[in-house]
C-alpha cells in the first residue's frame, strides 16, 4: 500500500453514501443524528506500542493521555463538545498490571479534567499492546465545522506554535476543545486540528473546499521546539513547523470581516495560546498551496517531507 | 493476569464513578445523557487475529460481519437501538488490500441490513490485523434493560440454541435487536448477550443482581451443533451448551405475570426462533447456581468449563 490516505479512499469507497451519516467520511469525527435538531458525533483513534510509542520511552501516563487527547482533538476540531468515551484494549500476555494501571490514571485525569465519561471498554489479547477508543460528542450549535466549506478569499489562522512535538508537546498538549468553542462564534468556514502536519492538514482543506492557497512563510509560528530540533537554524525549523505532525492546533478558515473581532477576543479569551494569521484561500486548483516570502513567490522553496503518514 | 475479569475490575476501579456514565461500568454497553430525556448508549468491541480468528481459516467477509455483529449483539442486549459505528484497523505491513475491502464488504453488508451507519475510523500500522469498532445507539424509551434487575421469583428466559458456536455460529449469528425490542415490552428485570457462555453470563447478571438462581437442565435449548461437537453423546453436548462462548444469545429475567402474553405473541413475531423458560430467580448467594433435572437437585453435575474467558 502507498499509505494510509490511499488505502482509507480505497476502502471508503465500499460504504454507500447512505451509510456515511450527515457529513461523510473523511472529517475528523462522523455524524448521525440523534434528535429532532441535534446530532452527535463519533470518532475514533488508536495507539500501539512500536508504532505510535515505544514501550521503553514512554511512560504509561502519557501514553494514556495522549490515547484520550487526539480523539478530543478531533471533537475539537468539529467544533464539537465532547460527551464520552469507551476504550479497547489488546494487551500481550504477562503484560504488566501496573503499567496498564498507570495508563488508566493518565487517561482518566485527562477526562476529569475535560469532563468527558469514561462509559466502558473491551479487553482482548493481543500480541502488542494497544489502545484504541472512540469518543462521541455533540455538536454545540446545529452545524459542525467540517473540512470542506472554505470560501475563497477566507483568511487561514492556525492557534498555537507548530513543529518539533516529538520533543514531547505530542504527548502534552491541550485538546482545543475551548478554543474551537470560541472560534465557532466567528462562522469559521473550515477546520481541522493538525495532526498529519501544517503542509498537509492544510491540504485536506483544500482538497475538500477545492481550492488553492497563499501562506507567507514569515507568519508561519515556528516552536521553540522546531527550532531545537533544528539545531537553531531557522530554515530547517521553518520545515519542522510545516511538515512534522501531531502539533493538535487548530487550523481554520474565516471570512475576513470576522478578523478584527476573532482577535480583540482571542487575546482576553486565551492570553497564552498564540493566534496567526498565515494566508489566504485562493480559487484555483484543489489542493494547490504556494508559498511566499516578504509578499513575494519563495523560489525554491519546497517541502522535502509533505507531512507525517502512518504507513 | 488471572483472567479477562480480574484485570477489567482492577482497571474500573481507577474510574471515579462521577465519570462512569448513567449506568457505570461493566454492562453491554455505556450510557451517557445526549439530550433532557434521552440517553446515548456507547459499547466497543475488538477482534484480533489470531486471537478471535485465523486467518487462514477465516474468510475476510466472515471477520468483517463479525466485528460488527457483536457490537449489535451489545446493544441489543440493552434494549438499544443501534444508531452509527467508527472503525479502527490495524495493519501489518504488506496486508493485502483485497482482504480489507472484503472485510469491509462483509462488516457494511450487515451495517445496511440493520440500517446502521458507518460513519468514520481511523488505520493505524500493528504487527498483526485488528479491528476495533465501536457503536452507538440510542434507548428507544426511557430506560435500558441492565444486567443488575433482576429479582427473586423471576423467571429466566433464552432465545434461540446453545452450544458449538464454533461450528461458523460464531460468525454468521443474527444480533437479537429486533427480539430485544420485543423483550423490552414485557418489562425485562435484566438481559445479557451470551458471549462467555450461558453458564458465565447468567453469573453476570446474578451477581449483578446479587440473587442466585435455579436452572432446570431439561429445558436448555442445546443446539444441532453442540450435539455435533459432542459427537451425538447428550451429556456432553449439554455441558457445550452451558458453557460454550459466542452464542450471542439474549438470556433474560421477566416477571412471571409477564409468561402467558410474552410467549404468546413470541411466537408470531419470531416463529423460527425458539424461546425457552429455563429456570429461575431465587433469593440467595450472589452468583450461585443451582442445578436441577426433573425437578431434583442434579446430584454430581457440574461445569468443567466454566466458560470463555479471553485470558
Amino acid at each position: 500500500m502507498r499509505n494510509e490516505f490511499d488505502l482509507i479512499r480505497r476502502l471508503t469507497k465500499k460504504i454507500p453514501p447512505k451509510l456515511q451519516g450527515l457529513i461523510g467520511i473523511g472529517d475528523d469525527a462522523g455524524a448521525f443524528r440523534s434528535g429532532k435538531n441535534t446530532y452527535e458525533l463519533l470518532t475514533t483513534d488508536a495507539i500501539v506500542e512500536g508504532v505510535d510509542f515505544a514501550l521503553s520511552k514512554a511512560r504509561p501516563e502519557w501514553v494514556g493521555r495522549k490515547a484520550l487527547a487526539v480523539n478530543l482533538s478531533d471533537i475539537a476540531a468539529m467544533g464539537g463538545i465532547p460527551a464520552a468515551f469507551v476504550v479497547t484494549l489488546g494487551i500481550p500476555r504477562n503484560f504488566k498490571q501496573r503499567w496498564l494501571e498507570k495508563f488508566y490514571e493518565g487517561m482518566l485525569k485527562l477526562a476529569e479534567q475535560y469532563r468527558v465519561l469514561c462509559v466502558g471498554g473491551d479487553i482482548t489479547r493481543s500480541p502488542v499492546f494497544f489502545a484504541s477508543l472512540a469518543l462521541a460528542g455533540r455538536a454545540a450549535s446545529q452545524k459542525s465545522v467540517l473540512r470542506k466549506g472554505a470560501k475563497a478569499g477566507d483568511l487561514i489562522g492556525v492557534t498555537g506554535s507548530l513543529g518539533g512535538s516529538i520533543l514531547g508537546r505530542h504527548f502534552f498538549f491541550e485538546p482545543r476543545i475551548r478554543e474551537a468553542q470560541f472560534l465557532k462564534k466567528f462562522h469559521p468556514t473550515a477546520m481541522i486540528d493538525i495532526s498529519d502536519g501544517f503542509a498537509q492538514d492544510l491540504g485536506h482543506i483544500l482538497k475538500a473546499s477545492e481550492l488553492e492557497a497563499e501562506i507567507f512563510l514569515d507568519t508561519i509560528p515556528v516552536s521553540s521546539d522546531a527550532l531545537k530540533l533544528a539545531k537553531n537554524r531557522p530554515p530547517k525549523a521553518l520545515e519542522h513547523a510545516l511538515s512534522d505532525g501531531e502539533d493538535f492546533e487548530l487550523l481554520f478558515t474565516v471570512p475576513p470581516r470576522q478578523k478584527k473581532a476573532l482577535e480583540g477576543k482571542w487575546k482576553a479569551a486565551f492570553p497564552r495560546v498564540p493566534l496567526n494569521w498565515v494566508g489566504n484561500i485562493l480559487k484555483g486548483k484543489p489542493g494547490k498551496i504556494t508559498w511566499r516570502r516578504n509578499g513575494k513567490k519563495a523560489a525554491g522553496f519546497f517541502l522535502k517531507r509533505s507531512g507525517f503518514a502512518h504507513f
